[in-house]
């Protein structure tokens, strides 16, 4: 029986703390790297700023740019195809503006994924399939299935949950799971 | 344990193809019912209307001012949260166009619904609810919870879930499964 898996968006397949960080930079006159804004500046930034941002992320292109987190992820994905049904499950109801450019943003870079098997979501507690990979450990915890949590500086202190660092990784485990 | 109902939109909530039946007399000179038009007519559209249809329903605005289809869903629907996780369900990826004004359609006419709990996707395979209210067999039979068919009558011959003909019944039921 294959197996199926959901792919998150945001820090997992696209680089969005990097447009982030630009985004911030640009109009709040900072000087943040991409690596210290990741790692914290983002959770510390004064109440106005993140509303402001929030109007940002909203505007119709935001999404629309956003480079791929690891270059990767993009012959993984079709190579996992092969035998594994593959859903891409993305929290967007709090960025209404972001579905057009999400949706765009996946048929450039992964086209082959069939657009019956894209989810826009809050909660990912509603999504069914074995797998989820995912840098959020919120949810992976309300996830039913396997949760795979995608590393990144913010969930260093998240346990209990296969942790995963890069795309490589992440063919060698899936490729592993049909053997056993 | 609060169990979950997912809920589509079209032709569960909002009145889809009263608004295709106007589209149709308006743009290719029929007169059609509505009656006649959920009943058959609009499968049997020329090629070329529906590839046209498609266009219209991909328009930012075409579900925006789709009317309810039964005015008691709305009292129902907040009454169900009491004892129930609601969700709404819809398959929009394969009208893009749709994305805002369905998001819009409901926090008009279902504010409060939690933003969370709403899923923009292709295939109902991969909603994770216990129950699921659809007027579509094939999204029924993907689905692996308890499936409820609102009834229509492209729908009438279907077979093997529970059928519901208003939101008054589907109120009763779920009462009932309460105290079983």
């Amino acid at each position: 029986m294959r197996k199926s898996i959901a792919i998150d968006m945001d820090q997992v397949l696209a680089n969005f703390y990097k447009k982030l960080c630009k985004t911030v930079n640009e109009n709040f006159g900072t000087n943040y790297t991409d690596e210290e804004f990741i790692a914290g500046t983002r959770r510390d930034l004064p109440e106005e700023q993140t509303k402001k941002l929030y109007e940002y992320m909203n505007e119709p292109d935001f999404f629309r740019d956003l480079e791929i987190l690891d270059a990767d992820a993009i012959d993984v994905v079709q190579k996992l195809q092969e035998n594994y049904d593959i859903f891409i499950a993305t929290a967007a109801m709090e960025v209404p503006g972001s579905f057009n450019a999400k949706y765009d943003w996946l048929q450039r870079y992964f086209p082959f994924i069939n657009k019956q098997n894209i989810v826009f979501c809050g909660t990912k507690s509603v999504i069914h399939t074995d797998y989820l990979i995912d840098d959020s450990p919120y949810q992976l915890e309300v996830f039913k299935g396997t949760g795979i949590l995608y590393s990144m500086p913010y969930n260093q202190s998240t346990e209990g949950f296969i942790r995963m660092n890069n795309w490589k990784e992440i063919e060698v485990y899936f490729q592993e799971q049909l053997v056993k």
